[in-house]
């Protein structure tokens, strides 16, 4: 498979990678701003374009990793043969987007939070796979299963879930670490503190379900304590107001179990 | 130093090895529920005791593990010595509240998540201390530096806000992580799909502030990707209610991080 690569973002760097570690070049790399392009085939090898039209025959496969409102109209502007698969990475936009542009089209979602600069393991990250029929998603499949281990066949509904799913296990949690940083900051302590905390309770759900794993006032239903907090917190109204509403959905959760189980 | 400890949950589990392996025996433990007491001395050794007069002299230092609501009262039927030196465990609970019932007391605040049975490594976990008096805070780092490699001091405001933040960092993280499993199981995916997600935000805060960290739609303001999760979450308004007030906070915050740098 020769590949060639939309964007040159985060997705972008850490995807060519996979690739090419996997033996499969990356021929061809376009970017709205062609130095970034430049800067991305200097790394990685192969040839950067600036027109979408450029695409050689000899790719296989055309891989969109720029932003969700931009990816039709990337995919508006290409030609593509017959032979030559489409595919985006996007978790939140459906396949269906793709159909106008080629046949042969699919999606190829990994499951992470990429930083541009961070090495990633790719061994542990899980891919989510979509092809516009059995056989493209089979071959799909099959083929995204010789770069990484962990490939998964993933409809657009589930594919969107899946960011929903991360969206609160990754986006919302780092933001508290954000709200608990301001909060130590203004204590006077050090973030550093916490991250024997953070890690704990991240490692934690390697040994069990978060739910049984979850621990603290609102889980106890310690209404004194949280009343405590919501004093020191009234000077932030956001965080009032945060802190207050997450609460309210621990207790409620777990008042439910509790019910579900008598 | 000779160690009693009153509760038997969780800090009391994890707090007794820890002054066991660094040579202090915990010779007497007391609970509200004589079994439990019974069945800790039986792990660590110690006498268990029914009744909280029954403190001997013997006694250096008495650790009060209690939930935050019964420490004032466990406190109120001690029979103390001059000598001996009274404390809490607890982060939203003022040094204050055993001033009545002994001349030395103080603070002794592990910040951790604490589950029974799963062992922790005492040597990253902060302990933050407090003393009536600074020659007591200053026997009491000294002891607790004997113990665990960091101490810390924090008055009761510091450990109030150290409180706050470990809720936020990992209390409302946990509830979030149960919530992505809520979805993902709508969607007849696995939550061990999310293990490896999860995992790298919380090791991303090793590398970097987590402001610097933070991804995700509500990051880039992408209105139409939020717009087409909260459609998704139509059907379960709490959930919904969520993503759009952190999201919304989350935008706000970046907003006013890029005003900061005009």
């Amino acid at each position: 498979m020769n590949v060639a690569i939309l964007g040159a973002g985060n997705v972008a760097w850490h995807l060519s990678r996979a690739f090419i570690m996997s033996g499969y070049p990356v021929r061809q790399i376009w970017n709205r701003t062609p130095d970034k392009a430049a800067d991305l085939s200097f790394e990685i090898g192969g040839n950067s374009i600036s027109d979408l039209s450029q695409i050689k025959d000899e790719i296989d496969l055309v891989v969109i990793t720029v932003s969700d409102s931009a990816i039709e109209k990337v995919a508006s502007l290409l030609k593509l043969k017959e032979h030559q698969i489409l595919v985006h990475t996007s978790g939140s936009t459906s396949i269906d987007i793709l159909k106008p542009y080629a046949k042969d089209v699919g999606v190829i979602y990994p499951l992470q939070t990429f930083t541009k600069g961070i090495a990633l393991d790719f061994s542990t990250i899980p891919f989510f796979i979509e092809g516009v029929d059995s056989r493209l998603e089979d071959k799909l499949l099959r083929f995204m299963g010789t770069v990484v281990p962990k490939v998964i066949a993933a409809n657009s509904d589930q594919r969107m879930k899946l960011h929903i799913s991360a969206v609160f296990a990754c986006n919302f949690t780092n933001h508290f670490y954000s709200i608990a940083e301001e909060v130590l900051k203004e204590a006077g302590l050090e973030f550093e503190h916490l991250k024997p905390l953070i890690l704990e309770t991240a490692n934690k759900i390697l040994k069990t379900y978060p739910k049984n794993a979850q621990t603290g006032p609102a889980r106890r239903n310690d209404v004194n304590t949280m009343d405590k907090h919501l004093e020191v917190l009234s000077t932030h109204p956001d965080k009032e107001e945060i802190y207050a509403s997450i609460s309210q959905h621990i207790v409620k959760m777990y008042q439910k179990k509790a019910e579900d189980l008598k």
